[in-house]
């Protein structure tokens, strides 16, 4: 079966021929090669656009307006193999007709996951941003690669704009230097290599087998990144050195300065602190400013993951929970966590203004980042990158931020910020409802008590039966699709659920919501 | 001045009446916290569908038709510090009205390069693919994470649909393991982080410098990306040893094994070789079968970078360019270039079934990876990647596969290749064209010799003047709008034209329009 839109040259012709061309000619006879003709495109472009037009009308309609109605389910659950099922995945020979391939698109987005919808409170992102979310379809439609600025020039400049904020806010008076990149991860890992290359510039070439152990702090309520990132650089698991953090989930400073003593004693290397500003389960901001103090005292890099928490930077009444985040040496921050921005959208920032993220990561790719070429290529950026191609995701960022101003981005940092302590509050008054802390930021953690525990003793049993909550109502709401919160297990507690609150479409209504689902949900566990 | 969608809550309020859920009271007093009143959601949906509609008309006629349109310039050069003026960059405290926003869209597009153009053949990718354009719509739409079944069912499968389908292109029978990210450079620090896991498991937890010096091969004609791996993953870019490549770009394997011997005389460790399968600048493949000889021999993993030439593979004509691919332990294949999926789509596999790409990258975060949900935990496959979020790239190239079959993707390939070698055919006709050698794959490489230097004789002054063609006629190109096809050096050939022909939008016609069009533009020089 031949395809729709492939093999039917003859048809295409007419769409293509470019007669304002002066030196071009159209010959008409048919040239082969390899017993291939090559006359004329072969992609019939209006069918295409067909195509496109009819599928954008299912976007608007189910993936935008259906995706973010309260009335509507946050999920439509199917088992791994239901789904198979239903899905025919299986990828053949023949093509299928675009009447089919419509079909497909709906039962995509059918079956997946409203992450833009009020009620989705699973992740560190959620909601719909509606101008990030067009500036992502302009990226795909005209798909830049953000190398050179011969290929990207709108993006280059967008993302040194929006970069140039951000490191406003974090209050880097003389700037510095920065790069989107595809996750916080992978912005933890360009902070590791840049602070050990920062450290030993021969690293680069050398290898790690060639200096003495490298060793970083870390305290225990950091992301499972830190480690990733750890034993990719080859920097391995056993040398991260994980510090104790208090109750809320902060990190101990004197606890960081044993750590970093008896690194020493042991004869390592140490290079660099991880401090975090917003942890993913707690969310608890280390006390940077502690934190850097002790950096100083033993000239080691500071580098804050704020990927969670750096939105509280645009609240004048918040911010002090990063009070110190000036003196960090790198910065990594997603705009599309609290922010919104469409995924992906992470920042890795350095205050040093001497070209260490390029030397440190450039390879000087002689048939990319040419010198001879007719413009200034310092707007070249691609040699700072551990990738080649590289989506402008800065664009997303900045189109929104036009669009809203910094003053509604504050208004919704802060609406996040009350929107957590209203849900703490109600979770204070409820029966059945324990809170694990009083939130300093948008997490908010807590357990659900159902009526049959209520009376008991907190014996292990109790602790026990506890912890099969979670799950249990979790895999109903999942199954209803009324809603979606996470859980887990963490430290010494047992599975409690954690709200993280985001999207200014999510009211306080959805909270009383929440804890009315869980309630009814869980009533009989 | 107040943005337009935010800040006007009474406004929304009847949009969000979720009277269909029977617990959820709609509460008529505001509550305030913080001076934050969180009543009702603060986003208008119905205004933001307006803005998308809207938004969606431009894509279409600015983004699509138009940027596809072979009349149309390919781009609409401007300096940075033009584009800059044009642009209004700056971020400010107030928001800006709708028209603006759409207005600033218009702009984006204007002023980006239109790599979706019949004539732009600059990058190892191009043209526009209509499906894999709808199916990363969706994914923006409704920003889907892939790391666990929960958040990503449908996404999570499709990826495993489509690996498996590329696995039987590999020739692995028996299958594998492996995972889509955000670039091939990242596919070959996979590669690199699983050969040493693989080689010495310890690594892991106790990172390079527990280790003997660790070195890998690789040739001379590699993508740069092997290098920004090695020094990215500790291991130095000095222990990437270079392997000779013939005149046409292939590796040596007798050199290969020379290399080998040597890093063991030295006290060295190999433990990988790197096989390039298109290599970027001459697009040449090296000779896997005898390199998987050697590996066999040594016991080294066999890596083979396909982003670019793995289409070949579809092509029951020309996949005899990858014999042995079956032998590798691991390749990088990149459905987004030859094969045109939406930027990125890369993808990773390994031939190994007993898990090592999750034993090698796993972190077991236990708030995202609960061992106690109510499904396969199996199905939560974001353990097994380096980053957190992930995009669920697979599908874009899912759903093309499903519209166009193997078949079309096949004649598509077969196409390019034919190009390829029609343009040869036409460079070799052609007075002041000089063929640098018969293309393998789709990169045709040349020399344009403008009047002035043709009956020079071939004196070091020659090759001087001939290296300063290039960057001039991509200069009046550029400015002009009419094309984009990239130049570099290479080796101890001085600046030449690198043609990558992909799209089916592409034709016979444009390959004499490029060349009618160099000499247009070069006449002078």
């Amino acid at each position: 079966m031949a395809p729709p839109m492939g093999g039917q040259e003859e048809s295409h012709m007419e769409s293509h021929s470019p007669v304002a061309d002066p030196g071009h000619v159209v010959k008409s006879s048919p040239v082969m090669i390899d017993g291939v003709a090559l006359n004329g495109p072969t992609l019939d472009v209006s069918a295409a656009e067909g195509f496109i037009q009819q599928s954008m009308a299912i976007i608007m309609e189910d993936a935008v307006r259906k995706a973010t109605n309260v009335r509507e389910k946050v999920c439509e659950w199917r088992s791994p193999e239901q789904l198979k099922e239903l899905l025919d995945l299986e990828l053949k020979d023949g093509g299928e007709a675009q009447s089919k391939i419509l079909q497909r698109c709906r039962d995509a987005i059918r079956y997946s996951v409203k992450t833009t919808h009020p009620r989705f409170f699973n992740q560190l992102y959620a909601g719909m941003e509606p101008y990030s979310m067009v500036g992502s379809f302009i990226i795909e439609a005209i798909k830049p690669s953000l190398y050179t600025y011969e290929v990207a020039p709108v993006f280059t400049l967008m993302e040194e704009a929006v970069l140039k904020k951000m490191m406003e806010f974090l209050g880097w008076e003389e700037g510095g230097d920065g790069i989107f990149n595809p996750g916080g991860s992978v912005s933890n890992m360009y902070a590791m290599n840049v602070a050990r290359f920062h450290h030993c510039p021969d690293i680069k070439e050398l290898g790690l087998s060639a200096v003495p152990r490298l060793v970083m702090f870390t305290s225990q309520e950091c992301h499972y990144s830190i480690s990733k990132a750890a034993a990719f650089l080859g920097i391995g698991t056993k040398n991260v050195y994980v510090v104790p953090s208090d109750k809320r989930g902060k990190m101990i400073p004197a606890a960081l300065e044993e750590q970093i003593k008896k690194a020493k004693n042991e004869g390592a290397e140490p290079f660099m602190v991880n401090a975090t500003a917003g942890t993913t389960v707690l969310g608890a901001f280390d006390p940077i400013e502690e934190i850097a103090d002790i950096c100083e005292k033993y000239n080691l890099w500071l580098h804050v993951d704020a990927c969670w928490g750096g939105a509280a930077l645009l609240s004048k009444k918040h911010r002090h929970l990063l009070k110190g985040i000036h003196r960090a040496n790198s910065v990594a921050w997603n705009p599309h966590k609290m922010l919104m921005a469409c995924l992906q959208c992470c920042a890795f920032m350095v205050r040093d203004k001497t070209g260490l993220l390029q030397r440190c990561h450039s390879a000087r790719a002689s048939y990319l980042f040419q010198q001879d070429k007719f413009y200034d290529v310092s707007y070249d950026t691609g040699d700072k990158s551990i990738q080649c191609s590289r989506k402008p995701d800065a664009f997303k960022f900045w189109l929104m931020w036009k669009a809203l101003g910094t003053s509604e981005l504050e208004r919704r940092v802060d609406r996040a910020f009350a929107m957590a302590r209203y849900l703490a509050q109600e979770i204070k008054k409820r029966e059945g409802f324990r809170l694990l802390m009083e939130p300093e930021y948008a997490n908010v953690c807590f357990w659900y008590i159902p009526p049959s525990l209520r009376n008991m003793p907190e014996s292990p049993e109790f602790w026990q039966k506890l912890h099969t909550v979670g799950p249990a109502v979790k895999e109903r709401m999942m199954k209803k699709g009324s809603m979606m919160v996470s859980y887990q297990p963490h430290g010494d507690k047992v599975n409690f659920f954690r709200m993280i609150i985001i999207s200014p479409q999510a009211s306080r209504e959805d909270m009383d919501f929440v804890l009315d689902e869980i309630d009814r949900l869980g009533q009989d566990l």
